[in-house]
């Protein structure tokens, strides 16, 4: 409930492996400082269903690294394709120079845990803390907790992007059903 | 070269990440004690753009977990959608219990720098090495250097799977191109 009106509807941990299992690209918000900031992110795993854990790569490059590191806290956004476009401006500039919310026209939402915000135009948004910081200095790699697990009901069916590198990104096609005793 | 005859050929390990990061299904083969053995693995992430790094989860319940500690080498394969059937007995089974190239028919190629073999049916063959444990007993992370690379030329633009769980895959769709200065 936000401002009395269902905009995104609470989803159970166990389910958040089967939105980033299958490596969609994603959005990532931190807040520090009173100020708010989103990357785009392609680099990240399940490493456990429940409570589910994720490990991610935030460079040390990007603003948001710092952040993230200070804090403990993110938001991982997954945008469906029709966000390409945004999704790849938000990648080619920093927070240090811009406010990119403003910019790209992201809303913002806010979290029931964490302080970064939740992205209104996604249809996934996960609050995440930190849970393992070991990694961080030799790889910038981070291990986090799915605390919260939203999705926008008015998104069925959504098609996630996936990276190939310079641009070139590969939209979800068909799906396909198997018989499988694998979770 | 394999017999005289040019089945795969190398990739430059700087394209890598182009393979792994759009999150497809893979495969993941060991060797211990003379007997390879094959898993399904769908919780990787790249680390490191070159050399490239890998990291991925391989639970300490599969056959495969202690194969892979031990000797520290693996290769990952990634198919393509025609192997979905496969793909699937592949993660139904143990090598505990069976031969899983024999079962299910897939043939193996030997590796250039690891022990493990080349999955011949996939597309893309990565051999890796481990290069850092320190996650592996509270996650069953392990980071991999991927130390040489394959595709096999005779398949064009292959299209990957992606774990939605309890076998349901999205098959690759159609390929957009944007204006990015990303990698």
């Amino acid at each position: 409930m936000f401002g009395g009106v269902i905009v995104v509807k609470e989803l159970a941990l166990s389910k958040v492996y089967q939105l980033l299992e299958p490596g969609p690209v994603a959005m990532l918000t931190t807040a520090h400082k009173g100020c708010a900031n989103v990357m785009t992110m392609s680099w990240h795993m399940m490493v456990e269903f429940e409570p589910p854990q994720v490990a991610c790569i935030v460079s040390n490059a990007n603003h948001s690294f710092a952040a993230l590191r200070a804090t403990g806290e993110c938001v991982i956004a997954i945008p469906a394709w029709r966000l390409a476009a945004k999704v790849v401006k938000v990648g080619n500039c920093s927070g240090r120079d811009i406010d990119k919310f403003a910019a790209f026209g992201l809303s913002t939402l806010p979290a029931a845990r964490v302080a970064p915000p939740l992205i209104r135009e996604c249809f996934a948004n996960l609050e995440c803390k930190i849970t393992d910081k070991r990694l961080v200095n030799k790889y910038n790699l981070f291990i986090l907790e799915v605390v919260k697990a939203w999705i926008d009901p008015a998104q069925r069916k959504p098609k996630t992007i996936h990276h190939h590198g310079y641009g070139t990104f590969v939209v979800d096609g068909p799906t396909i059903k198997l018989r499988s005793r694998m979770r």
